[in-house]
Parts: structure tokens; C-alpha cells; sequence
């Protein structure tokens, strides 16, 4: 067995030390390491070997990182880190006070620029390159790995557009694999099918009439191939764009067999590549699922029912109704804006549309919603999955903002459910003729009632729009909780043997208010407490103390949630004790009203 | 001279009673029609001359409004409005009450979809014409009129890349007039431009590429050759893509001439064309003038300076500085998220980039200002034009949300200047080496200091970050305003004689808070009034209540703003008075705390 060459590289100047032809060494030793401790600790899996070879020939030609590097979206980025000086800590990858599972600027000066969500890179790489330009520095090189699935999204193709007319030393790279998460769609991706196939006679213009100059496409994982192209390509000026073939998963035989399922596929054999399945028993259901089984139910009972997601279909279990009603939900790929005027086109002619984005990802239309939706007054029912604290994927994902962003849209309504038959309620009363657009958040994860599906679900209950709900009694303190996060409430005032005093209410619409509640309770209660899963700033607890300034109460009122700073990665648990809405801490801070 | 058709023709079904040889008289007597009324009534002009020969032959081929006709913008739907009922009403086009500068499904069955922000018709079209499919009706036709800029933002781009997997119904039709309100920009442009002047053997490719049965170019103001066009189009099922040139200003020389100017004009001679000049002597500077003159003079002084626009050189006078240092200041295109993530990727590289969009724009961009400028601490100077009411323009063009939207995400400072003085010295602050990045919000229109130019302008004061300042002395009230909205409070509190009692101060920045400043209005003042130039929910006042919750405060806070509805046309000073906010309200508000 050959000496072990990853053990010797720190940096990319110890790989660029080694010997052309030792490179596929590396990238066999890269790739088992990667294997071996995503296996254990989790993480995004497939992306990352789909690049490994490019990863080492992009290191190992360009003058990283003198030479500005960006990985679109970042998923496929833990061979980069483990060749920049992170090979030592990368088991602490998405762990709290670890390594981002994305690039991450104040985590190593050969992350060019953070990322985590898509289509970002080509901008930012122009604007580098512009930037270089402008400094007079005319070597440097700026160069944007993006796959077929982000590029095929808006932003990518306005960095494009704005790219063809400059003279910026911009390299893009399209890894095209075929697949983001999910496969890819389009148009886009059908063309570029063809042009991989050979079939197409126009080949690669699509790329050329934006004025780049292309080249491709080659094999990625032939590793002789991409240096040479490379370093061909760094002698030229001006943007270049260059079109690799990758397999995602590409050495394992199961993550390339089953790319879906190995893009994050949890703990595994490293050996056999076999998911380990986890002790599953009896869990109460995601409310991905909850969400999957209800509009499928839905909508078999209504045919102006459709669904809507930009390239979550397997995140958002809106699947479920893709292969039963092919014809009424959509994946439009990575295409927020789209998806949501989209929705807003579906509901002028009568169609009852849910439109299911992840919080964080509905901050890339957030125009469309007030412009195409809220102002025409359409009824489009927005389901956004992944609100509040996300855990591992951290800082760029958490869907912390939408409360305070959603919240000052005229015509809106805003709902988060308390737990999985709030959420199934909530969907089923949404396609009751509702004649304003709802925003219905809910977060990552399991529900808390196990038998869910086998005692609740299709038990639809019609919601009361705005009502609020009185959860436990109480004479002195009042708890407003909006969301899940009233379950750390209920659980905290359980561990509470003296719990009399403090009275639970769920406000689960954040909009409208339920003012007759409200002033029930500010009349009642001298000490109100409102807890969220979302930024202090302009959120529900906002929304609370303008009803009192409005109303001329002068309770005393405490706000709980995601204070002004941007949260990081850890368990969700580990995060909420950072926010200080843990059942731990709110125990004690409601031990303290009591004392 | 012949009978007058356009007085008899109420709605398309007229229309399509005529003869086709009749309608090039038709065509002119709508072209005089709108020429005589905007002359007098202002408004946008060129976009709609351009098309006039287009709408014509939309509404006699198609069978408006069963088929779906969606006018990407609106700026070039005055001939629409005409031709479908709204001739005798036109000239209310703009005003309070009247009806609005854009198409609006409330106005009119024949607006499919209410438009102002760009690039949304093909979503809108294709969402209607897939909701046709699964209503059965595969009859009915969706049509979208988009032109050259709007086509090259990435949202256009997303909706061409689903469509052209579709068999849906849709007529994507180019209106190709080299120009959006300023001149198209970007390698799609120019790649059109080839394609008009037949030199790109590639021609047609790029749209074809994406699956559409392409057609074209065409003369778009020849009405024979259009309205041939549509009739063979119209008997195509699936995606159809029809590029048609047409002169903006067309018909009116002077308008042809000068596109830019003529894009709204104001007055003018309806016969010769000339602009009639407006009388403006001693005017106080406009707020773009400001920052246009001010960013050019700090660039001439600092290397490092750099400007971006997503096409709006004219309109945000980024124009100065790109006559005078084209190699530093850009109009990117109608690209918003592409222009805020190119300012990050400049600022990476120590560049000081001022990011100059319309604060109803940055909706678009909001993600990016999360994800790739605040969440990274990238020092970019966000300057937010036509900020708070702008007047005319309407519901979708009010930037009445950016408080609220942008108030939630941490790291970012966010301004607004009272006055010309206060731009000019934030923008001159922002450049020393900030660390943070800042949002600056001003509004359309002129300031309230006649001789800021010849007096004040290039005497750079720094301001200190999150410092308030008092206005005037007082004993009983506070009022805490932020922005220019400060100048209604002022005049609102000279007209009152005895004004002793109320305080009045500037918290020009909402975040952070002047906190010192807070803990002594709120402990000398009982009674304290906010006033802003947005959204009341989550907005500035929204801060300060959070602040005296934080605190424990128990003073009455009153907070004055937008009101929780999408806010109409008219005069800037009569939607302040529906707002609440205008001077003679404000002082009957402060008269009723004094007496």
C-alpha cells in the first residue's frame, strides 16, 4: 500500500508538491476519507464526491487562494475544505461551534465567498473579477463552480447576462450531473442533455450568444482531462465558461445509484455504502409529511387543487402528490420568483394553489409575494416548510424572518400551527374559499403526537381564521406562543409544579390578531410573555406590543425569540439554549415570574 | 377628413368589427388620442406609442378578454386602456381616484394581471395558461408582452425555462425596442441586436434552445404584418415566442429621438413635441441630484469608490458618475439580486461600493441582502431611491416596506436623512471605512434647501453612527421622526403658536437606536409620537416600542405611518393625508395633545 498522501497536504501548496500523476491517489484517499467520516457524523454526501477530481485539479492549477474560487451553494465543497487545512476538524463539520457544511469567509481565507443558497456564485465571482479590474490586478483569476440546477436559476443567468459584456477574468464552471437535490427540469436542462448526448446540431450557442467562450463538454471525473482544460483556459482573458460532466456520488455505488436518497443520506456503512436505518418506532410524523399526506388527500378530493415547489419535492414531501397527480403539482426547479407568480397566474383562473418554499428560500421572492399576490389579493396558500431554527445546516438556512418580513404585507394572513393536526387543519381550511392569500410556516422535523396519522389524519377540523386558543389557565402571567415552539412552553409549565399563576395561550395567527382575545388578556394579566421561533425584531412579539400601544395598555410585556444576530449551526435544542427559548431556560425564566 | 373610429370603439368586440384596412386610421387616432392627453395629463409616453400597432392587433386577433392578455411593466398599456373601455376615463390616468398608470385586474376583466415591477408577465401567462390545461379549456390563448430589458431578468428567465417543458398555451411575444426606461444592457442584448441586423448565424437559437417555436424578427409597427403573425400563431398549440422590433416614441419625432426623455416626459406641446420647461427656479435640489452629484465628487476623491445600478442610470442619477468614470459605476440591468451579490463580491475585494436601487426593487433583492451582504459583514452601501410614498406611480411602486423588511436582519445600519445636508454627509460618512453594511432611504423628489448646491454641497460632515438629534426643545410630548417625513413635523409644529410643550427629534437611524437618547426622551417625555415614511407594522415606531418594552417603559407611545393597507395613486402630499401624515393632520394630532 502507497504511502498516504492526504495526511501530507495542509494546504493546496502541498498538493500542488506532488506529482501530476499521484493525483489519483489523491482523490481515492480523498474521496474514503470524506466517506468514512460523513458515514458516522452525517452530512451532504453525494455532491461532494461527484467533484472530487475537480476539486483537486482546481486547487492544483490555480493559485488558490491568490486565486478567487466560489462553490455555488456549497454542498460539494468538503473536498475544498479538506484540502484547505481542514482536514484535522472536519469531523466537527455542521456540528454547534464546528466547521459550516458551507464555505464560509470567516471560517478560511480559501472560501472566497459564503454560500448556501443557490445561484449566487457567478455574481459574486464577476463582481471579484470587476473588483480586480478596477484594483489594476490582471492576473488574478475568479472562477464559479455552479451545477445544472442553479444555473437554470434566475440570478445565475442575470451574473451571465451582466458577464458576456465585460472583460472580467471570470471563469464559470457548470458541473452538470443532472441533479440538484432532486433530478433537474427545464428547458435548460433538457438542452443541456442534449448537447452532452451529441444530439443537438445548435450545441453550446445557448452559452456562446451570451459571448462567453465555451468549451466542452469533458468528463469531470477524469481527472488528466479537467488540469489540462484548466490550465488551457487559465491563459486566456475574459469570461470563460466551461461545461464538466460529473456523476454525483461518483464512487460509492449506492449514492450513485440512488442519488436522491445519498444527497444527505444520514449514517451509513462505510463499507457497504447500506443506510443505517434509524430506530424509528412510533415517532410522531415530520410535518414535511403531515404536509405531504394532507394536500395529496386534499387534492384527490378537489381537482382545483394544485401544488407548487422550486426543486424540494423529496424536502417537501410534496412528491407524494407529484407521482399520484403528475398533472397538478409542479417542481419548477430552483425558481422561487417563478413558483410564486406562478401561483399567483393559477389562482386568477380559479385554482386553489399551494405554493411550498422553504422559509429561507421565500426571502428570494419576497417582491413577488406582495406584488403578484398580496396586492391582487389572490388566494395563493403559501406552505412555508423549514421556519424557525433549522439546526446543521445553520446561519444561511434558518428560517428566522419571515414573521417580520411577511408581517407588514397589507392582505396577508400568517399561520403557524402548534403541531401536526393544527397543520393538516390549517391546510384543509385553506381551500375553503379562503379569499386572501396565508402564509402557513412550520419547521424541520417530527411533530409530538405519534399515532398522528393513525388517529388524526383526514379528521379535518375548520379553522377559525384569527381565533386564538387558550392552551392552559392561569391568574398572573400570560405566555403567548406562536408555533411549535408553544410545545417548549407546555413542557417547561409541566416540569412547573406551581404552574397556577401562569396562563398558555396559542396565538397561531400572527395575522389577523385576535384582538377580542387580546384584550381579554391584557385586562386579565399584569405580566405577558410571547415567545416565537423567529427574530424579536418585528415579529409577533412586535405585533403584541403594537396592539398595546394602540389599545394604550401598559402591561408589562417580555418578547422571547431569535434575538439581532445571525444564528449558527448545532441541534436544534442546542440552538433554541442560544436563544434562550429552550424548555430548560424557559422554565427557570418562568420560575422567576413566579418567585 | 373620415369619421373618427377610435369614439367607437368601447371595447375590443368594436374593434373587431372594423376592416382590417381601416385600422392603420385607427392607429393613428390613437396614437393623437394619447399624444393630446399626456401632453397635458403627463405620464409615461414612449412605450405605449411604440406599441400601438401591437395592441391593435392583439385585440382584433384575439378574443380579449377570454384570451388572457398580460402587458409586461404596464408603462406601454395606455393604448390598451383605450381600446378596452377606459377612453373616456383616461385622463384621471395617474391621479387620485382615477385610474392606475398600469393595468390592474380591479379596473378592468380585460387587465389579466396586475403588473408595475418587470418581468412577471411570462410567470403570470404560463400560470394561467397551465390552469387552462386542468380546466379543460384548451382553447383559450395567454399572452405575454414583454420587452428587451425586462426579458434579460432572471425571473423572465425562469419562467421561459418551465415553459418550454410545457404544452401549455403560451404566446411569449418580445417587444424589442433596444431600451427599457434607459437602454438595454447585456450579452442578451446584444445577442438580440445581432439577431435583428441578420449578422448572428447562430440567430434564434437561444429561444429555440429553450424549446419554444420561435418566430421572427417581425416589424411590430407594420399592423399587416403583425396581425398576420398572430393569426398563424394563434392556430399553434404549446409555446410560441414572437420577436417583434418596434420604435419606442413611434410617431412623435421628438420622442423618437429622445427615448429617454420622452420615456415620461411631462408636458409637452401635443403638436410640435416640444417639452414645456418647468419653472424651477430656486428649487431645492431632487434627492437624486443629490446623490448623483455627491457620489461622483466623493469617486473623483476616492479610487475605491464604485456604483451600480439595475437600470436605473437615469432615474437614480448614477448617470453623473458613469459620463464621468464609466469604468466605475454600472447599470447591470433590470437585475436587482444580480446588482446587490455583484456589490458583495466587490466589496470582498475592498472596494467601496454604493448600491443605488428603488426601495420597492430591493424587494427583489432581498435574499441577497441577507444572505450575501449582512450575513457576511460586507461593508455595501445600499442606497434606497424613491423610498416611502412616490407619488403617481401607485400601490406597486411605493417603497413603504424597506423599515420593516430590512429592520430584522442583524448587522445591518439602516438611515434616513432628513434632509439634502444629511445625504450628502452619510453618504460622504459611509465611505470612511464602515464596517458594516448600511441601507440609505430618501425619497422622490425634491428636497427642502434651495441653495443646497452653491451653499452646503462638498462641506462633508461625518455623522456619528446611531446618533439622534433634537429639532426642537419641548416639555410634554415627544415626536420621534425618522426621514424626510421630519420636514411635515416641523412645518406642522411652526403653525402652531404655542408649541412649548412639544419636543421634536430626528432618529434618522433606525438601527442601531440612539439608546441613550431613548432613555432620556423616555424618561422626561410621558407622551411620545412616532412618525415614518413606511409601514407602521414592524416599522420605526415598531423599534421604539420595542425599545420601551426592553426597558420597561410605561409612557404612551403613539406610532404614525403607512396604515396595514396596499396604498393607491395621487399627489405625494394627498396620500400623506390619507396616511395620516401630512402637515395639516399632523398638526390637528399635535393641537389635540395640547389641549
Amino acid at each position: 500500500m502507497p504511502e498516504n498522501l492526504l495526511s501530507n497536504i495542509n494546504n493546496p501548496t502541498d498538493l500542488r508538491q506532488l506529482d501530476e500523476a499521484q493525483l489519483p491517489q489523491v482523490a481515492q484517499e480523498l474521496r474514503d476519507f470524506i466517506i468514512d467520516i460523513v458515514s458516522v457524523k452525517e452530512g451532504h454526501l453525494g455532491a461532494s464526491l461527484g467533484v472530487i477530481e475537480l476539486t483537486i485539479a482546481l486547487h492544483y492549477v490555480f493559485n488558490t487562494p491568490d486565486d478567487a474560487l466560489i462553490w455555488d451553494v456549497g454542498h460539494q465543497a468538503y473536498g475544498h475544505k479538506i484540502l484547505t487545512g481542514r482536514r484535522a476538524i472536519f469531523h466537527t463539520n455542521r456540528q454547534l461551534d464546528g466547521i459550516s457544511g458551507f464555505p464560509k469567509r470567516c471560517e478560511s481565507i480559501y472560501d472566497a465567498f459564503g454560500v448556501g443558497h443557490s445561484s449566487t456564485s457567478i455574481s459574486a465571482a464577476l463582481g471579484m473579477a470587476i473588483a480586480s479590474n478596477i484594483n489594476g490586478d490582471f492576473e488574478k483569476q475568479h472562477i464559479a463552480v455552479i451545477g445544472d440546477a442553479s444555473i437554470a436559476s434566475g440570478m445565475a443567468f442575470e451574473g451571465l447576462n451582466h458577464a458576456g459584456v465585460t472583460n472580467a477574468n471570470l471563469l464559470v464552471i457548470l458541473n452538470d450531473n443532472a441533479i440538484g437535490i432532486d433530478p433537474s427540469v427545464g428547458a435548460l436542462k433538457n438542452y443541456l442533455t442534449a448537447v452532452k448526448e451529441g444530439k443537438n446540431p445548435r450545441q453550446n450557442n445557448m452559452i456562446k450568444s451570451l459571448n462567453f467562450n465555451y468549451s466542452g463538454p469533458i468528463d469531470g471525473n477524469d481527472i488528466f482531462a479537467v488540469i489540462k482544460e484548466l490550465k488551457r483556459l487559465q491563459k486566456i482573458k475574459g469570461p470563460k465558461f466551461l461545461h464538466v460532466i460529473t456523476k454525483k456520488g461518483k464512487g460509492l455505488l449506492q449514492a450513485e445509484e440512488n442519488q436522491v436518497q445519498y444527497h444527505a443520506p444520514g449514517k451509513f456503512d462505510a463499507l457497504t455504502g447500506e443506510i443505517i436505518p434509524k430506530i424509528e418506532e412510533n415517532l410522531p410524523p415530520k410535518y414535511q409529511d403531515v404536509f405531504g399526506l394532507t394536500i395529496l388527500d386534499l387534492a384527490q378530493k378537489n381537482k382545483r387543487i394544485v401544488g407548487i415547489t422550486p426543486a424540494m419535492p423529496t424536502g417537501s414531501s410534496l412528491k407524494f402528490m407529484m407521482d399520484a397527480l403528475p398533472d397538478r403539482a409542479f417542481d419548477v426547479g430552483i425558481a422561487e420568483q417563478h413558483a410564486v407568480t406562478l401561483a399567483a397566474g393559477m389562482a386568477t383562473q380559479g385554482l386553489i394553489v399551494y405554493c411550498n418554499i422553504y422559509s429561507t428560500f421565500l426571502q428570494r421572492a419576497y417582491d413577488q409575494v406582495i406584488h403578484d399576490v398580496a396586492l391582487q389579493k389572490l388566494p395563493v396558500i403559501f406552505c412555508l416548510d423549514r421556519a424557525g431554527l433549522v439546526g446543521e445546516d445553520g446561519a444561511t438556512h434558518h428560517g428566522v424572518f419571515d414573521i417580520a418580513y411577511l408581517r407588514c404585507i397589507p392582505n396577508l394572513i400568517i399561520y403557524a400551527p402548534a403541531n401536526e393536526i393544527a397543520l393538516q387543519n390549517i391546510l384543509y381550511t385553506a381551500q375553503l374559499d379562503l379569499e386572501l392569500p396565508i402564509a402557513i410556516r412550520y419547521p424541520r422535523g417530527r411533530g409530538i403526537i405519534a399515532d398522528w396519522k393513525k388517529e388524526h389524519f383526514g379528521n379535518y377540523q375548520k379553522i377559525t381564521i384569527g381565533e386564538a386558543n387558550c392552551v392552559k389557565e392561569g391568574s398572573e402571567i400570560a405566555v403567548l406562543s406562536n408555533g411549535t415552539i408553544g410545545n417548549n412552553v407546555s413542557l417547561a409549565l409541566e416540569e412547573i409544579e406551581n404552574s397556577d399563576q401562569i396562563a398558555h395561550y396559542d396565538f397561531a395567527f400572527v395575522k389577523p390578531l385576535d384582538e377580542k382575545a387580546l384584550h381579554e388578556i391584557f385586562k386579565k394579566f399584569k405580566n405577558i410573555i410571547t415567545i416565537e421561533d423567529g427574530t424579536v425584531i418585528g415579529g409577533f412579539g412586535s405585533g403584541i406590543l403594537e396592539f398595546a400601544a394602540h389599545n394604550n395598555y401598559q402591561n408589562s410585556i417580555k418578547t422571547l425569540g431569535i434575538s439581532d444576530k445571525f444564528i449558527e449551526q448545532g441541534t436544534v435544542n442546542q440552538l433554541q439554549q442560544c436563544c434562550g427559548i429552550d424548555v430548560k431556560t424557559l422554565k427557570l425564566l418562568f420560575l422567576s415570574y413566579i418567585n
